[in-house]
């Protein structure tokens, strides 16, 4: 509540002050706000972007989703389009004309420097997932040579380029790290030590072609700001920071949540009805097909069902306790696989414990059905049929919740995309048939 | 592969070399790493603990799991444990405290200095996640009428004593945030300005009892990597750092999951089987309750059943399209809620898409079962019945989908950990409903 009020009267303000004073006082606002200002104005936003400084509509751009950017650099003049693109990070310019259309990004690059279109082709080339395609190519390179006094010099000279200055990479001729000196070290040592004696040559690099969710696990593993990017000579080509570890995180662990779901990965709050509709259809068709098979396994037992019709009643039951307990289980092992905590040591440690979790919860939601329907329907051998049968489905879905993803993992299949509709049919289909089947050899006493 | 063998290696290297030799090469290995080889070791860690030299000792425990940090602190002896106690960042510390039992912690505590025991029992007060139980207590402050020269003569001395010298906070004498320097600002600026000239007074603080998820998402919207924590007067308190945010976000990201799935937060691939089965237990006792009253449901229908059995065999697809539907709009909405993304605004309108989406996709999947299973059962009454009952179903997944959660969220119980029980039941009994509801009503024809 009082946050949107925030947003609101910033809107009014943005729009009603004019643009000489706003000079005066923008430096106190985020870009991030005016952001969220502009989101929410239903109006012509030209108004506002063009009483904004250039630099600051240079941070605002950066900030902006993948999406928007494109569309605020719209609302400017030409002139202006082409200032602002050469000075957005690189990073957050491969972002936007990876969001356009060809025909878009190049008119584009060609209004931009031969240098600077040549590096945002190569940026443009690496996978869009990718530390190549997350990285930015500013940051502050010196040569091991130097003095702290000269790299403090440089460094207020460069400064103000470059993506972040909480680190400055040392390179050789070539191009390639040697090493890594972090601002703080560079501040506390004295000026005539040479750039060799207080840099860190065990730097951790990241290698372009690195998937951006295991880019993700390493910042979080180490804990850093700021990591290297360099090609398969070591020679640097960017840098990734933590502010682009934050947006890939959240991005990445939404993905596997929605996956799991059925959800595609663009899935979004504002998405229009047609969107979500195509989307969700195909994975609730697949579903159909494995609710049909579910069918074809109890259509095999009509017979039996017609003579003890309480079967159809206890149906829901078995299917549905499997699927929970099958969920449970390739839930952890999916998020497991993400996070990179299986490995060959446990894989047969965790195997043997999701068999016994099976057999125990098994044991305790069997037994306790089994009274239940024995209460239920006067009959004991219908309670022993169900207990047998929920046993036999919590194992089914501890074995299959832990191999299914694995066996899509090694297949290259992303695990949390296709798991939960195989467990589910494993555990509906199986479910149904020990039930329907051992109540169709004890029908006799049922 | 690569990755294990160069723990084991490490391993390996950490037993035989000599402390003295071990001495001089220390410096080259990350602490994380040294933590990962001590994890896969089986023998007696206090072997390679007591070659380790004391700085490294407290980055080793400042990097390692809040449970493992106790257990490596054990291995040495009492001096050297006050020691490192001593050293370590504040905010490890607390972590480490706050998993240990009351007796164990105050026997750390007593042996501390009365300052730093005064700090740590504060920072213990704290919700344990909050940002004043996430933050640390060591950042650089300075006054707004210190010199550049003054500051950077001042970071030179307290720097390795700071969690992060990335800022520096520049407070007043009752210790309120009057503004941030960023180092390289510092460090760009003519040495005679002051600090007030310098300075950003518009830095976004975190109060201390914000919500770590919160605290995460602030993070991810600004980019930070360092954030000071201050109390309701704006005295500040601590510094939260980009490190902190990613095992953050790792953590809540994963608790949603799990919950979702119904796994508590607290699951782990390494836990014992007792303790996995105690604590999926509960969820599944839960579920069997929703699973009991779709078949009392079911129950009521049973006359219909004995005289068209074939309406058993296709109540797997009724229950189970509904569950998935509802599954994808939960999560949708979950996850909403967690981002923040939805408000008063937009609530109406994904009302209404949920509404479409779900009419529209009942009507493909109604159209599609209700021919499959004409064509099945060679009545066309059967293929009318399950079709509507397959749109009216579709629709409540996606209206209990939406609802539920927010309901949840406004009863202040996280809609992660209950939404799902709630829509499947909703989805199942009204299911079961409609569809052997309208075929009771139609059976002559079917």
């Amino acid at each position: 509540m009082e946050y949107k009020s925030y947003q609101e009267n910033l809107l009014r303000y943005l729009l009603y002050i004019p643009k000489e004073d706003l000079k005066l006082t923008i430096s106190r606002i985020h870009p991030e706000d005016i952001l969220d200002a502009l989101r929410i104005y239903d109006g012509d936003k030209k108004e506002i972007i063009l009483k904004i400084p250039e630099e600051v509509l240079v941070d605002i751009i950066d900030q902006a989703e993948d999406e928007e950017k494109y569309e605020l650099l719209s609302l400017m003049p030409d002139r202006k389009q082409k200032n602002i693109v050469e000075e957005m990070s690189s990073d957050e310019l491969t972002d936007l004309l990876g969001s356009i259309s060809n025909e878009e990004a190049n008119s584009i690059i060609y209004k931009m420097d031969i240098d600077d279109a040549e590096e945002i082709r190569e940026l443009l080339s690496y996978e869009k997932d990718s530390a190549g395609g997350i990285m930015a190519t500013e940051f502050i390179a010196i040569r091991e040579d130097m003095t702290v006094a000269d790299s403090l010099k440089y460094l207020q000279k460069e400064a103000p380029n470059a993506e972040t200055a909480y680190y400055l990479y040392v390179l050789n001729e070539e191009e390639k790290l040697r090493g890594v000196v972090s601002l703080r070290d560079l501040v506390v040592a004295n000026f005539d030590r040479e750039i060799k004696e207080i840099m860190n040559e065990n730097t951790i690099k990241i290698p372009w072609d690195m998937d951006q969710e295991e880019v993700g696990n390493i910042f979080e593993k180490y804990g850093f700001v700021s990591m290297p990017v360099v090609d398969s000579s070591e020679k640097m080509l960017g840098i990734i920071t933590a502010d682009d570890i934050f947006e890939i995180m959240k991005e990445e662990y939404t993905e596997d949540m929605y996956l799991l779901a059925g959800l595609d990965e663009d899935e979004k709050i504002e998405r229009t009805v047609g969107e979500s509709v195509k989307n969700r259809l195909p994975w609730l068709f697949v579903n159909l097909i494995t609710a049909i098979l579910a069918s074809v396994t109890v259509s095999l037992f009509e017979g039996t069902i017609s003579r003890v019709v309480a079967l159809a009643t206890f149906m829901p039951i078995v299917a549905g306790m499997g699927g929970n307990a099958g969920t449970q289980t390739l839930t952890l092992i999916v998020r497991g696989i993400a996070m990179g905590e299986l490995d060959m040591e446990n894989t047969k440690k965790i195997l043997l414990k999701e068999i016994s979790i099976g057999i125990l919860n098994g044991l305790a939601i069997g037994l306790t059905i089994g009274v239940l329907s024995f209460i239920w329907q006067k009959n004991i051998m219908f309670g022993i049929v169900i207990a047998i049968a929920m046993i036999l489905n919590m194992l089914v879905a501890g074995i299959s919740g832990y191999s299914v993803p694995l066996i899509l993992k090694k297949m290259n299949i992303d695990p949390a995309l296709a798991s939960s509709v195989f467990v589910t049919t494993m555990t509906d289909v199986l479910g149904f048939f020990f039930f329907l089947g051992l109540a169709t050899i004890f029908i006799e006493f049922l």
